[in-house]
C-alpha cells in the first residue's frame, strides 16, 4: 500500500455495511455489526506504507445453531471436503469456509478503491444483473452509479427489474428455498497498459480473485460466453481515434486485450449459485456414511447476489491496484 | 517436479502435435514442427527433482507476413495494449502475445498429466463442446476418452456434431471469417481434499490458469452460468454413500466445494472467442492515430477451439499437480 | 500449518516471555505483557489447517517518550531511511521498524517448533555465544539444552562466561552505552534431504529469515568466516557410516551441503550490533538537515542478544517447517 | 525487466568471461566457452518488457571424468544430500549442484547491472578481499574500480596483496589442496529508500541471494561480525548534512538501516569455503555405506573466490534491481 493516502475506519465502513447480514428483508436476518478496527499501517490519518491490519470482531456468534451440522454433511457446502482434506473441521458457522471470511476482503477492497479513485481516477461499481430469470436492462454498464445501485435493496440499477427481483426473492424465501443470480462489475478510468502479457494476465488475476469468492461458478468478460456463437467480423471491436486517445467501437472484449487493459471499461460478470443452506429437508450422509436428511437451520440469505456485489467490487479493486503498482514499477 | 518419474521427449510430443498448427484442414496451414528438447531435470530417463527446462525452436518464422501490423493495430489483438504498456512491441507474429507461447504450456502439461496419471490415477481429458451454434451431445463428460476426442479433427466426441462443426468451420473460412467455440475439460480420479480454503481455492487457481490462455472470455464449473436461474433445492447435489466412499447425486457443483475437490469429476468449460485475425478488411487506426483498414494476412485458424483443447488440458493438469503437491505436504 | 496439532495460547507464551522486555536487569525495563490471543486456525485445541492469526496487544505504550525523535534522526535507526522511502513515518516507538514487531515472529516460531518437535523430532535451541569480547566455551553446540540456556539471564550455557557477560552489560549500562553480541542457533534432528538445490537453498532461506531480524549484520554457518583461511583438506568433513546412517566427522559444513540438510546438526551464528538507542548525546541532523545532537530517552536494552535468542530460534524453526512441508510434498 | 533498455548478447559476455573456467592459471583449466544466446525479450536491440530467456550451451562436457563419483560421496559436496532428498542424482559434473549453474545468474546480473547503471547511476563492483591469511588493503571500498579489479588474475585491487594471493594459490595447488577466501561487493549510487521494512528487508533479500550461491558459509554487511565487540557509541554512524543530502560519518552500517538503503554505499562480504574437490585422497563412504577413499579427479579451481566475484556482483545487482522496481511502484 503506497504511503500518504488519507484513510480512516470510516472509509471501510460503507462497503462493510453493504456486505453485512441483516441489512434488509432480502438478506439473512443474522445481525453482524462488522466494525473494522485498523491495527497498523495508518498514522495521523494517512497510510504509512506498512502493512495495514484490519480486525473485525464477531459479536453475533450463536454456536447452538450449528450443532446438527457437526455430524451431517450439508449439500452444497464444504463440510465434507474440509473433512476429507484436514481430517476434521471447525463446524461452527462454516469455519474458514464461511462467507463471513469475505468481510476483510471488503475492507481491503475499500482501501484499494480509494487509492484507485483518488490517485488514478478509477471507479469500480458493481450491481445485480440478474436474479433467477429476472434480468436488469442496463443501457450502458459504464454509466451506472453507486447511487443507482444503492437505490434499492437488491442493488439493481434497473428499478423495474429490481422490484421483480425483490418479489422473486420473497417468493423463494416463502418456498423455503433459494435462488441464484448474476452480478456485473464495471471498472472505469483504467488506463491502457495495466496487466501482464503471459501468466499474470489481468483477466487471469481477476479471474482468480473472483473465483476465490464463495458460490461463484462462472466468470466472464465483455461478450463472455456469447463469443461462442459469434463470428470474428462481428466480435472484433474496431479501433478508433477519440479525443482522449485510442478507443474501440463497442466493448465485446471487456476492456482487456492480450491480458492488458485497453483503456475501455473493464466489464465482468459472475454467476452466483443459489444459497446452499435451505430450510427444506435434503438428502445427505453423516460422517459415518449413514444416509440421513438435513434441514439447515439458522438465518440465511435466500439470494446471495445483493450482498455479493461489494465482495466482487472489492476483489476487482484489489487486483487492479496490484497491477497499477506493477505498471508503475516499469516507469 | 517430484523425482523418479520416467520421462522422455516423446511423452511431450503427443500433446504438442495436438496443439501444433497445420495439423488438419480446420486449422491454420502454418507449419510448425514443435519438437521439444528437454534441457534439464531428466537423467537416465527419469526426472531428478530439478527444474525441467524445455526448449521448442521455431523453424517456420516468416517475418514478411507481419510487416503491415507494425504500423496498424489489429482489432481484437494485443498490438495496441502492448504499445500502451511498453511503448513499443515485437510485432513479429504477435511477439509475446502470440498463441505460439502456449506450446511450452502444453509441454509442461504433458509432464503434469503423466505424473497425475501414473502416481495418482487422475486423467484430464478435454474436448470441443460447441462451435458456433453447433453443440455436442455428451451423455457423461466423465466417460469421454482421448480416443473419442481424437477420432475427428475438431476434437468433438459426438461424431454427428463433429461433422456439422467441420462443415461450419469450412463455411466460415470460405466467408473469410472466424467463429467462436466452447471447450469442456474433465478431470477424473481427483480424490477429495485437493485445494485450499480461501484465496487459493482450486476453482480460483484453475480459473487463473485458464484465463491466462489467449482468447478465453469465460470460464465456468459444473452447472456454471445455469446456476443463475436455479433454485437451491435443485442445485444442491445430495451426498450419498457409495462403495468408493462419499459421492454426490449429480455434479452441478463441478467437483469442487469450498474450493476443495469433492472426489467427483472436475468439469469446466471455457468460452473461446472467434479468431481475431481474419482476412476481411476491418476498421482500425495506425500508431499515429490515423483511421485505416487492415486485412490480416498470414495463415490463421478459422476456429481456435480444436487446438485450444490441449492447452486447456495442460493448464488444468498443471494446477491439479500443484495442489496435489500442496496436499501431500500436509501429511 | 498442518491440521491436528494440539495448540493453545500457552504454547506460545513461553517463548514470548523469553523475548519480552523487562524480564531481567540486563534488558530494557519497559514492561510489555505480550499475551498472545489466537484468533483463528485452532478448534477444540487443535490446528484446523486454516491460517492461524495471532494478536498481541500493546499495553505499555508511552508516546510521550518518543516526541523528540519526530524531528531528529537517531543514528543507527531507520528514522531517516523510512522518511526517504515513504516521505514520512510513524515515529512512535520506531513504528514498523520497532523490534516489538518481532513478537509475532516469536509466536509463530513457537508453533513451528512444536510441529517440528512433536512430529519430526527436531529441536531448535539458541544461546548467547559472545557479548563484547566475552566468549562462551561450548564443547558441543548440539548438546546444549534449553534448561542450560535459561539458567541465567544472558542465556549463555557457559555459567562462568555468563557471569562475565552480565558484569560487562552492567558496566556498559553504567557507561550509558551499549554492546554487541553473537547468538548461536542449533537445530538437531533435521533429517538429510530438507532444502532446495538452487535459489531456495536451506542456507539461503535461513539467511533471509535471520537477516530480516533487526540489528543482524552477519550470519554464518558451521565454520563460517573461518573457512576463509582454511584448506580444503582440513575443511571437508569426511563421510562415515554410523548406526543411524551416514554422518560426517566434524561439522564445519554446518549441517547443509548444496543447500540441503545433511542430517548433521544445523549450526549458525548471528552478529547482533550494539543497541543503537543510547542515552549519550550523539551527533545527527534534523529533518530539515540542521546539525544537532540527540540523547535517546526511553528504556532500552544495553545488549540486544539475550532477547534476540528466541527471535532467531523462531525464524530458524519457521524456515525449517516450511522446508519440511516442501520435502513432504515430493513423497 | 523494464522495456526499452538497449541490450545485446555482448552485454552479457563480459561478466560471463570473468566467471568462466580456464581464464587464468589460478582457475580450473576446464574450458567452457559460455556464449550466451538471448532467446526472447529483446527486439531490435532493446528489451521489450517480456521475460528474457538466455541459453548457454555446454560444449566441454567430459562425462568420463565423473564416473567414480557415481558411487562415492565426495566430502563437502552435495552428492549425499541429493541422494537423501531425491533418491538418486545426476552425477555428471555435480548436476544441478554444479557451480556451472551460476553462469545464467551472471548473465542475468549483467542485465540488472546495465539497467541500474544506465537508468539509476548505480554501480556494483566486487573484488577479492582475502585469500587464506592474505588480506587486501583497501582504503575506500566505494572507490574501487572495475579496472583495478581486473588488473590481475585474482581480482584484488591491492596489487601487492594480489601478488601474494597468486603465490599462495599456486602453492596450494602444488600441495594438491585448496584454499578459502573472502569477496567484498560494493554498490554505489543506491539512493536512500530502496528495501522493505519487515520480511523483505534489503539486507534479507541480499542475504538470501548471496547464500544461494555455492560455497558461501558467511555473509556480513558493513562492520559485520566486528559489531559483536563494538559499543553503540562507536558503532552508530552519525548523520550529517552534505551537498547531496543526508550522509553518515563512517559506514559501519553498510548502507542499510531498518532494511532500507541509506544512500551510503552498500558494502558486504562473503566467506567462500576452499574448493571441496581436491586431488588428495579423502575418507568417505559409498552409496552402500562402505568406507572408502576418494581422490576427486577433474579440473578444479584451487581457490574459488576470483571467479566468485562476478557471481556475487550478479546476485547483488539482481536484488537491487528488484527493489528499485518495488520502490518505483510506490510513486
Amino acid at each position: 500500500m503506497p504511503p500518504g493516502l488519507e484513510l480512516s475506519e470510516e472509509d471501510l465502513q460503507g462497503d462493510l455495511d453493504r456486505r453485512r447480514p441483516g441489512q434488509s428483508k432480502v438478506t439473512t436476518q443474522r445481525r453482524e455489526r462488522d466494525r473494522a478496527r485498523i491495527l497498523s499501517g495508518v498514522f495521523e490519518g494517512r497510510t504509512t506504507g506498512a502493512s495495514i491490519a484490519v480486525l473485525i470482531d464477531n459479536h453475533d456468534q450463536r454456536p447452538r445453531d450449528y450443532r446438527e451440522i457437526r455430524d451431517k454433511y450439508r449439500p452444497g457446502h464444504a463440510d465434507y471436503t474440509f473433512d476429507a482434506k484436514y481430517g476434521f473441521r471447525d463446524y461452527r458457522g462454516g469455519g474458514r469456509s464461511s462467507a463471513r471470511e469475505t468481510n476483510v476482503r471488503v475492507a481491503a477492497g475499500a482501501i484499494a478503491k480509494k487509492l484507485l479513485r483518488e490517485r488514478h481516477g478509477v471507479r469500480v461499481v458493481g450491481y445485480v444483473a440478474q436474479v433467477g430469470a429476472v434480468r436488469a436492462a442496463v443501457a450502458d454498464p459504464a454509466a451506472v452509479t453507486l447511487e443507482q445501485v444503492e437505490a434499492n435493496i437488491v442493488r439493481c440499477p434497473d428499478p423495474e427489474a429490481a422490484a421483480r427481483m425483490i418479489e422473486l426473492i420473497e417468493q423463494v424465501r416463502a418456498d423455503r428455498d433459494s435462488i441464484g443470480g448474476c452480478a456485473e462489475i464495471v471498472a472505469t478510468g483504467v488506463p491502457a497498459g495495466w496487466g501482464e502479457p503471459v501468466f499474470d494476465k489481468l483477466k487471469a488475476d481477476l479471474g482468480k480473485a473472483l473465483f476465490s469468492l464463495p458460490a461463484v461458478l462462472g466468470v466472464e468478460y465483455g461478450a463472455g460466453f456469447a463469443v461462442v456463437t459469434a463470428r470474428g467480423s462481428d466480435n472484433n471491436d474496431p479501433f478508433v481515434a477519440a479525443d482522449e486517445g485510442i478507443r474501440t467501437l463497442g466493448n465485446r472484449h471487456g476492456g482487456m486485450l492480450g491480458g492488458i487493459s485497453s483503456g475501455m471499461p473493464i466489464v465482468l460478470r459472475c454467476a452466483v449459485k443459489p444459497t446452499s443452506s435451505i430450510p427444506r429437508p435434503q438428502q445427505t450422509v453423516t460422517r459415518e456414511l449413514e444416509p440421513t436428511t438435513i434441514s439447515v437451520k439458522g438465518r440465511h440469505d435466500p439470494c446471495l447476489v445483493p450482498r455479493f456485489v461489494p465482495m466482487a467490487e472489492a476483489m476487482t479493486a484489489i487486483v487492479l491496484a496490484d497491477h497499477m503498482l506493477r505498471q508503475q514499477a516499469l516507469r
